[in-house]
């Protein structure tokens, strides 16, 4: 049984970060506010202001710390008219640098439940985002060694999972992805055949949202928190593999 | 053979594009600089400030554009003691965007040298910086599909080498690195046995010669332009390979 755990919100907090960050920067940004020349300020929150622009970079500078901060500096020139002060700025980049710096919080019961696995199996890493980032929290959870593949890849759909498994001869139904994403760790993992289990966490990125329920098929369980994991792989194992992959 | 080619400054240029937007953004920023409370604006050039702001920051940011545009705006806010106006945060912004959208210019001799050696040789594309960006530069280059293998990585160091030719199962000795830096593509992969030919990028390839001279060693090579690979591993193959490896 290969068993792959994805990285950020999975095994430690992440979007509470980015979630602290941007409500500080929101608001900070509200008093620099100004109308447009159509007087259209205040028409949109400043959080979907700030997503909005997240979502039209996100072809341009990918996942990750640094991509959210320069975001966050463009809709800060954007909501205030090209009036907000070089304070502020100073501020959105300092947060974005306190961003990086973040310790590495584990979440409940993945600590126990990682070490015991890797004593059995082989264990994965699959998580996106921006390479240098990635590798500093891996290297900084003090879990890295507990991990024989690690693979940072920028976008998790169908053909990255195709490939990696290509790349370490995994047959699908014997691989079991762990993770916090409908649509990165899941959903692309039963359509390739494989195994997926979901551990929600408490706060989801916009633009991680799908539509959750068609996902209720075989191959595809859920946890609440990661010390179930190991009686779920048993049932996993005892009731054999996800049978879409037979076909 | 196992032949990989490093991508930025080898396979198409990359350097001049930051260059040209250094040198953009500095002359923008001459008439902004103020001194500071202890009146040292001017001791140093815009560029050194630069410089040794992305220096500080390389541990936080890694390498690529996105890290560069942010050191640009930390930049920006210190040599104006923070007087710097949101038009010129806007025009760093959009730079650093244009950056990532830049064509992909290829290197003369490239595309004809790499697509001929493809049919005799599985490729390798090993390159540092970020993911994505460096992802989106592989695609829009038109080369990807010669590649058999392509490893992104975040540091080009002697560990990482051997950790990408163990992943690939590649004796040193049959692996050849092309690539335009002594420190990241030439003097790693003589460390650990493997054979490295330099393809100095730009015009003072005559100043690096006489530079390299130290480096002259059994596994190295020098090329001027891509079109002069094939000869060379001719003749690294009718000599043998690097003999430091059989020790």
């Amino acid at each position: 049984m290969h068993i792959a755990f994805d990285a950020d919100d999975t095994l430690w907090h992440n979007e509470s970060v980015f979630s602290l960050t941007q409500k500080k920067i929101t608001e900070i940004l509200t008093s620099h506010t100004r109308p447009g020349p159509d007087g259209d300020a205040g028409h949109d929150s400043l959080e979907a202001r700030l997503l909005e622009t997240e979502r039209r970079n996100l072809g341009l500078f990918g996942y990750g710390v640094k991509g959210f901060t320069l975001s966050m500096i463009e809709t800060a020139l954007d909501v205030s008219q090209g009036t907000v002060p070089a304070s502020v700025i100073r501020q959105i980049l300092e947060a974005g640098k306190a961003m990086l710096e973040h310790p590495v919080e584990l979440l409940p019961g993945v600590e126990e439940t990682v070490k015991a696995l890797a004593e059995r199996h082989p264990l994965m890493l699959v998580t996106k985002g921006d390479l240098f980032d990635q590798e500093s929290k891996i290297a900084r959870s003090g879990l890295s060694e507990l991990f024989s593949v690690i693979e940072i890849v920028s976008e998790k759909d169908a053909a990255t999972y195709q490939r990696v498994l290509r790349r370490h001869s995994i047959a699908p139904e014997r691989f079991v992805m762990v993770g916090n994403s409908v649509k990165s760790d899941i959903l692309p993992v039963l359509a390739i055949g494989g195994n997926a289990v979901h551990v929600p966490y408490h706060t989801t990125w916009a633009l991680e949202v799908v539509e959750h329920k068609g996902a209720a098929q075989e191959g595809f369980w859920e946890i609440q928190v990661m010390s179930e994991l190991p009686a779920v792989l048993d049932r996993i194992a005892a009731q054999g593999w996800n049978p879409g992959a037979q076909r």
